[in-house]
């Protein structure tokens, strides 16, 4: 399986790109691709001193989509609609969102578009068979890039495809001792995107940083 | 530091009650003061077979206002406006909005109020003077009841009068091993309004039951 990460060498997702490349064949995308591959070469520079060998692909961020099976969009909310205005080729693909749509007021709130949620304005501006699902939402930029941190966190995973659900919660359950759970369909995934300003605040109020996640 | 639960003959109020007893001075209010009554019997016999000889008042929803200094609104969403519209003497308490507005569609989800969750409607419908927060939002009626398991949940708590909300956290980190998060104002009290459905929705696609959270 080809997972292709779209903005992979942004805050998120170079982190993302560094746990996943041990564990699948990882494309990176970015909107040059001599970013990409800067930053693949960095990452493989990494992970090789923790002694893990392996290959990261950098790539503009249309071949990510085109080459992957799994297209993760690793992008803030603010860039979401100009960005996929500008790609395409999502048709029959796994597009996996971990997108919050939150503003840092005096405190961060969650501010969801007209559709409902991040993931639910993905769904409507994919072609139709595109498989869209939210994952990875309450994950912290630091807590992917430190690679020697166990990330022992609950994901909620939403999604109207029973089949790429399940796939992409197979995904999660490799990362670490990431847990996936079911969360339901795409139409509560804004209960998903609220986790992030929660934890946020909490991180803030309580004098704590990259706060996370457990069911129990 | 009296507690008057009102709504403490139900789901929530009547094991909130029973965990509350040993620590506070607590009393249950209800619509009938004679069920109120009777519920505090039936609490109190179960408390002694457990060792616990404590005392619990039954009264009136008013009287519980009337008579603490901690008020927790133990209502369901669908009755919290008529509730409230019955009584008054909020003047200057603390009162305590565990209320979560959601609705059991195919899946739960969270419909908050035109004020933006329960726990701004119950400000907006009190007195300017009373000190509103929100907390124990996600805690299932059954572990509340489930006296001899330990309830080792995160609480977030949401509230715009500091010493109230130092309170309640204070409350809050009393009961079993629940461990009380300042989670910010009330603006931001949707979201952790938004736990429950999640929670409840999570509860039912992966099989469990009861599903709590802790922030790590």
């Amino acid at each position: 399986m080809k997972i292709g990460i779209v903005g992979g060498t942004g805050d998120i997702g170079e982190g993302m790109a560094m746990r996943l490349a041990p564990l699948f064949n990882v494309i990176v995308g970015s909107r040059e691709k001599e970013k990409a591959q800067a930053s693949c070469e960095c990452s493989m520079e990494t992970l090789k001193k923790k002694g893990m060998q392996c290959t990261l692909t950098g790539v503009s961020n249309q071949t990510a989509i085109d080459d992957a099976d799994v297209i993760i969009l690793a992008i803030p909310f603010r860039h979401l609609s100009a960005t996929l205005a500008t790609l395409n080729g999502f048709e029959n693909k796994i597009v996996v969102s971990p997108i919050n749509p939150m503003e840092k007021r005096d405190f961060f709130v969650l501010v969801p578009p007209p559709e409902g949620s991040a993931a639910l304005l993905v769904q409507q501006m994919l072609p139709k068979s595109a498989r869209v699902c939210s994952a990875f939402n309450a994950i912290a930029a630091n807590k992917w890039r430190a690679l020697d941190e166990e990330l022992a966190y609950s994901v909620p995973v939403c999604g109207d495809d029973a089949g790429a659900k399940q796939q992409v919660m197979e995904i999660v359950n490799h990362v670490s001792r990431l847990q996936a759970f079911d969360a339901g369909p795409l139409a509560v995934s804004a209960m998903v995107e609220a986790l992030t300003p929660l934890l946020l605040n909490i991180a803030r109020y309580n004098g704590m940083r990259d706060v996370g996640i457990q069911f129990k």
